[in-house]
């Protein structure tokens, strides 16, 4: 156990505690060696260095080169960040199958709570007539990259029923203007792993093709990799990927800072101006302390990857064995600490309720989607029933669990479901 | 002293380092309360609500509440941000003045190290013909301001020999076009405090001449406080701002956390999409104990503020007393803790140079600016002439100083001084 929490929590897709060790590697940064590594002295030089550093040994770890990588604020930030590879729309060819018109400008974003939002300009005026998809997307992908895929007009390719990208709708979907395909690497409801190698070979097919017929527009893949970074062994070459997000919140680090992986033909536009730190494409002092933690957080991850892995496939036994009454909707190709359960005919959301008076924490879907009530996109797309998605909960184990709150937790749930499912028998009579 | 640094920092504006007080309460958000704010169960509310609670705070210390506050990753964010105001450029009325070509596209952001950057879609989309100019910005602003205006095509209003804003020029130059007035509350290179209140009185005497002629374009006011919110006491009513940039990196909190203040009739939009969080105009999974050391920095601010500023007169007037041989460049009107020295005839990088050496740690120019090797646009815009701007040491008080350093900084700064004058003399032999 990480802290002593006096729980059982096993949401850890949701949110990671920061690890010690990572803390204490962040500390001097936000004391001592607070310096803006852009001022003229030595200390601030060397917080420069250290700063440097951190981003190569991020960078490392997948495989790739500190200059590769744009720091951002997070994982959201990183996928906006991926979208701006998309050419300049105004060019003759994209101005000939673009269609410009008052009411594409129309605000999508609504009902947030704070009236008057409009969305922003930049997405809506590169929003395309639905007829010329730039984008696509996979339709579980999370909200920070289909959002962003709808208002530049994307098309979602579909999944199997096992949450698996459904690669004959991709190949039926890319056309010739396809510039962009965004992927993620591991879905954060199901935990499915995509099969992203595949992606980006059917990807190198297409460009070779487009080549012998003299198209020259670009084809990338992005893929967010923010649930799996603690959890696969990630090397860009091997995925075959262009773009990758990355996050330190979800692996034990500091919220707040992200990555985004940019390969080297790869033309990006800042999301906004300033200083010109990140090479131009991310302006603001540096968040020194917290790329310094992203980088202690990745080295452990790295380090302890097979060794949580085992312990995770271990845990994950336990309960798959031992619990009762439910159906398990992420079967194959799923993250090892991921378990989705279907409690048919039970209500998810008081589940998460009762569990949490006896000390277990658990999800019922993505946290943004829970805290705005609405169905998780995700289920729906996998063909779930309205019932199975009300009944869905998600487990997801890490490093604050040990095995004795592995069998603590399989005794309080499957008590709770019994008196539910006895009560809502009796409740039919 | 906050920390034993072993040396004289006296570049406060640069960077501050966190105080222990909010380090302390930053920690536990790190580690036990670390939950996701939109989770369901009751931990996760609980840090939500300490989120909002945090916010409260640094709301109330500039008289506004939470809600109109967007959390950032920064000032240079908040100031991008701010910049979203300005109304939907394809109405009919932008349309008329807007003159679209694919020459005004071309990349404006060049030599930034990485090639193949290219400025952002959106600014450059945004970007109008310079004859109707929507945006005004003082030409002293900082890069995240300046850079955004130019590439909106703002115009740049003129400052005074002593860096005060040329309230003539701003009136000549507001035009019924003008929707948007960016005037920094105090300089980043000369502490220079703007009269914000006689700029919201112009601009309000302008609303009501509008109104009267039936016009019903905007006209807010937008200021970046980042450097003066722990040294003035700011009060946005009093300010008459409609959009103001907050940072916590200053003010000896986290870097990278900033905020937005917005005024209720406000609309803006989001820089980046995604999970809908600061009411969908910042998603992300929110900087909690960024967001808690923020607030805790501001409270410290606020009931600090007359000591400390009593404290930084008091010393900058031993500076001005004791030092020799400068020309002070900022008189009136300044931050207490600033001081803008010239050495005419002196190469100031070389004096930042040898005051490292001895231990005392001072600045030529801003940071950004200084890392570029650029010379300050802030310094050309006051008429100083090339000599005058490489002879020019930015000194700024701060938290890390008492008075025996200031004392030993006298004697520090009048010996290395000395010796400089004599070498160079005795070059011009």
């Amino acid at each position: 156990m990480y802290y002593n929490m006096g729980m059982i929590y096993l949401d850890h897709a949701a949110a990671t505690p920061v690890d010690k060790r990572v803390l204490e590697a962040m500390k001097p940064y936000f004391t001592e060696r607070f310096f803006n590594p852009s001022a003229a002295y030595l200390p601030a030089k060397e917080v420069s260095s250290d700063y440097e550093a951190a981003k190569n040994t991020i960078a490392h770890a997948i495989g790739v080169k500190g200059s590769d990588l744009i720091i951002t604020a997070g994982a959201t930030e990183a996928n906006n960040l991926a979208f701006t590879s998309l050419s300049n729309k105004f060019s003759d060819e994209a101005r000939r199958c673009s269609s410009f018109s008052e009411r594409s400008l129309a605000p999508v974003v609504t009902g947030l709570g704070r009236s008057g939002i409009a969305p922003s300009a930049i997405m809506l005026l590169e929003r395309e007539h639905p007829s010329c998809h730039r984008i696509l997307y996979l339709i579980t992908e999370h909200d920070s990259v289909r959002h962003v895929a709808e208002r530049y007009g994307g098309e979602a390719i579909k999944v199997l029923p096992n949450g698996i990208i459904d690669l004959d709708d991709l190949k039926k979907k890319i056309t010739d203007e396809t510039e962009l395909i965004s992927v993620s690497l591991a879905n954060n409801e199901l935990g499915t792993v995509q099969p992203l190698a595949e992606v980006a070979s059917i990807i190198r097919e297409i460009k070779i093709e487009r080549m012998k017929r003299g198209i020259k527009k670009q084809l990338l893949l992005h893929s967010d990799a923010s649930q799996a970074l603690n959890l696969l062994d990630i090397n860009v070459a091997r995925l075959g990927v262009d773009l990758l997000t990355l996050n330190a919140g979800k692996i034990y680090g500091p919220k707040g800072v992200g990555a985004l992986y940019v390969s080297h033909d790869v033309k990006l536009k800042p999301l906004t101006l300033g200083g010109g730190q990140e090479n131009g494409l991310r302006s603001g002092t540096e968040n020194v302390p917290g790329v310094i933690g992203f980088a202690k957080a990745m080295e452990l991850a790295k380090k302890h990857l097979n060794g949580n892995r085992k312990k995770y496939v271990n845990w994950r036994k336990i309960l798959l064995t031992e619990l009762q009454g439910y159906e398990l909707i992420n079967h194959k190709h799923v993250l090892d600490n991921f378990m989705v359960l279907c409690y048919n005919g039970i209500d998810a959301e008081r589940l998460v309720f009762l569990l949490e008076e006896k000390g277990v924490y658990v999800a019922t879907g993505a946290a943004c989607a829970a805290s705005k009530g609405v169905r998780s996109h995700v289920l729906e797309a996998i063909g779930l029933s309205d019932e199975q998605i009300a009944g869905s909960l998600r487990i997801t184990l890490g490093e604050t669990n040990d095995e004795d709150q592995i069998h603590e937790a399989v005794k309080i749930i499957n008590e709770i479901v019994k008196n539910e499912y006895q009560r809502i028998k009796a409740l039919s009579r």
